[in-house]
């Protein structure tokens, strides 16, 4: 394909035409834009859009190809030369230095490792690929667009469709107890978007936000983003210490006394602890919000996958004021570049939610939205869940198992119950930075999770380890590798 | 399938086991989240969940039967009884005056008209449905399915496919006559996303941003969202009147002098005027960004399509000083509810842009962005708007002749070189939306355009009239039907 050559002509200017023309060639060469061996567009064409005569491009050309920019191949047409090209730069004529505009991006983010050369990576939030039935979500969206009407895929509710979050209501009622109207749910592009989206409805600069201690530094990243002041409250075996959220808004505050908007919670399974909110706590937390006038974010990750003891009830099914947010997404059970999650919210809140679900992206992409509507309403999904909980149970097992015959008494094991990862802390002299460095080297890759507390820090080398995605065979090979990378740190 | 009940048993509580059950369950019922007909769990299943014997569960079905709250079913099961759920509200126990959290969403948001029973819709910003290749963009989802590797399924980089950034790329560098680099390329949730994020970036409040008057009302949303404050610049037949912006600066500006930190203007297309922005212009308006250190938004939408006249290259190809932020989208070429966009960015902005997208929603959805480079890829992208420029150019020429055989001399018909819609100003004593409701009864629909003026106002009544996704015929019918409605308002 010919380039598409933008050239102003001004026949006001006195510069002659095909002089125009050629400083405009010469220029997109010179700025990267015209590469060597770019095929420019044939005279006749060229002089037709300009609405000049053919002799005025044809001038141009001849003194480019005179000059060495432009050469012509015969029956081919006219090519940016291979010297001209190099002549001009290959990398945009911009330099980031002559830009001085001030932002206030977040100066604290921190990228994920996209992927790792590992052979036994225990990365977590991510479910196990090579059973996901693939075929079945092509189905999925295939049907959608064999149904797609111009009302699906033109701008439509900013809420989503309509079907989905009615699948949604149905799969929450029966298995989260939580008595949800579909039109009490919005869609969002993923759960990432609802957390933001709250942040920026309820949070102005100052405003305290109460979070888990240890918590995901992205929770962190976000309600600071909207001006929130973290204040974090630990965690025990119960989940979240409700009785000492009074002391850590005293012992945390500055300023003149405030009272916290917000407070941040995952009950199925704490990140990254992975204990489960108790009954009598969630009790005590939906009292504490009544009080303080506070709105819980209950994000109720990971709660699909319980392996020891009850299910419990989510806190938006305890409560009956209106003081939580439930979010949820598919990224665990699906896949997360699926890039669907939802919040469901007290009735007061839907509106707002909504305005600034539209300036935030519009809509979430429909067409996935149906197709997940149809996936869950044909029972896929829930088959899905229930044969992916028997495969994470057993990678569990046998993870419990490796660790505890590489480590016996030295370790132990925290969060096991639920969810695709678990915590371990590790009685070892060695650094928990230089043993993860030291596992990677002997093939393990496993994740230092002291990084994720704020006011305490854990007194053993603390690792997240993700056994959604990992064979048995795997999982038994990783751990015997860090075990053997940790005997080479303590002999130095 | 039975509802999965989640029951808390605590065995220390005084309360009897069974009377636990029978509590939880009658609150189910009465917070609406077990309903008439719903099925109970097996006694025996639910036994076996709860740990407790299996008399404990049935002592408590039989106690709820008694009162009325279930039924037995012989050979069935045991369900939810007709007048117990009646007994119960349908609609959840949540009371919206309950949730008293102060918002702050913004107030004057306007939700766009969802959809219409008119029989001729001129609706803007929609592409035509009819001849969409839904076909080839299935085949190309369908692609992406089947080479899903566990890296593209997973959370990835937050600037998005690289297949598809060197796409743009390319493309950009040859229709648009710009040198970007797929590094400058960050893919988003639409085009929305790109323009909130570069508000989140760059505005603190009370911060100057200046945009075209008329503009999109949603653009006024999104910067004031951000604490930025309004400035209309005029446009005229040339676009932003360039040499208005300080006058405009020193008019509305409140308070202290400050400098504009962002102005955002569509050259392509004027919205809603339809005008191109002028080679001069384009100039002039990049030394003004240099002088005052402001960064331009180049909203580049339907710049697709050019019936009339040269292509213009973009302000992005134009900038030597890294002062341009390009923003172009997928909605008006294949549909909208894709919800894929992108920015071309200046190097020095890519890392915060991208620190805020993380935020925002970690990455915008990946299958459906390796389609897209493979729809790109493949040509069929390119035919499809090859195809379609032809279509839209017939809509457009029926369009203006029926404006003015129905019309004449008082249709004064703008922007309608380019793009997907023009604006008419109608010499009328009508009244803007009464006519506009009158030709609804008529069975048209246009949309007033005075809304979108801030600072002005047009001297007659003025209308936008999107003509891609009507037929000839349907075009000839509607203007027929807004001229009937125009005769029956001046009769009386």
């Amino acid at each position: 394909m010919a380039i598409e050559l933008l050239i102003t002509i001004d026949k006001k200017r006195e510069t002659a035409l095909s002089r125009q023309v050629y400083g405009q060639i010469l220029q997109a060469i010179a700025g990267g834009c015209l590469k060597s061996g770019d095929r420019l567009p044939a005279t006749r064409l060229l002089s037709k859009q300009l609405l000049v005569s053919r002799s005025v491009v044809l001038e141009a050309y001849e003194q480019l190809q005179a000059e060495g920019y432009l050469e012509m191949r015969k029956g081919a047409g006219t090519f940016v030369a291979a010297t001209a090209a190099e002549a001009g730069t290959s990398s945009p004529p911009v330099s980031g230095d002559g830009c001085t505009v001030a932002t206030k991006a977040p100066e604290f983010i921190s990228f994920d490792p996209l992927s790792s050369a590992a052979a036994y990576d225990f990365r977590h939030g991510v479910p196990a690929w090579d059973v996901f039935p693939m075929d079945r979500w092509q189905r999925a969206l295939n049907e959608a667009c064999r149904r797609a009407t111009p009302d699906m895929l033109t701008y439509g509710p900013a809420e989503g469709s309509f079907a989905l979050r009615d699948e949604i209501a149905r799969l929450v009622r029966s298995t989260r107890s939580i008595p949800a109207l579909p039109e009490q749910i919005v869609i969002t592009t993923g759960a990432t978007q609802a957390l933001d989206i709250l942040s920026r409805l309820c949070l102005s600069k100052g405003d305290q936000v109460l979070v888990e201690d240890p918590t995901h530094h992205v929770l962190r990243e976000i309600f600071s983003f909207s001006g929130g002041e973290i204040i974090p409250v630990p965690v025990d075996q119960e989940g979240i210490c409700v009785r000492d959220i009074d002391r850590c808004l005293a012992a945390y505050s500055q300023g003149p006394e405030r009272t916290p908007k917000l407070l941040y919670v995952t009950p199925s399974h704490q990140f990254p602890i992975g204990v489960t909110l108790s009954f009598n706590r969630r009790i005590q937390l939906l009292e504490w919000a009544r009080r303080s006038n506070a709105l819980i974010i209950e994000d109720d990750y990971d709660s699909e996958y319980r392996y020891v003891g009850q299910k419990a009830s989510a806190l938006a099914g305890l409560d009956t004021s209106g003081r939580v947010v439930y979010v949820g997404s598919f990224s665990k059970i699906l896949f997360p570049a699926l890039r669907i999650g939802y919040a469901i919210l007290p009735p007061a809140l839907v509106e707002p939610f909504l305005a600034v679900k539209m300036i935030t992206d519009r809509m979430t992409a429909a067409i996935e939205q149906e197709a997940l509507a149809d996936f869950i309403r044909s029972g896929q999904y829930a088959r899905h869940i229930g044969r992916m909980g028997k495969l994470y149970a057993t990678r569990r097992a046998c993870l419990v198992e490796a660790l505890q015959r590489e480590f016996g008494d030295r370790v132990h094991i925290l969060g096991d119950e639920a969810g695709l990862h678990l915590l371990i802390e590790l009685q070892t002299a060695a650094d928990e930075l230089a043993l993860a460095a030291e596992a990677l080297r002997y093939g393990a890759r496993i994740y230092p999770a002291s990084g994720y507390y704020i006011g305490s820090r854990p007194e053993y080398p603390t690792f997240i380890l993700g056994y959604a995605n990992l064979s048995e065979h795997q999982i038994r090979l990783g751990i015997g590798a860090v075990a053997r990378a940790e005997q080479a740190l303590s002999r130095n």
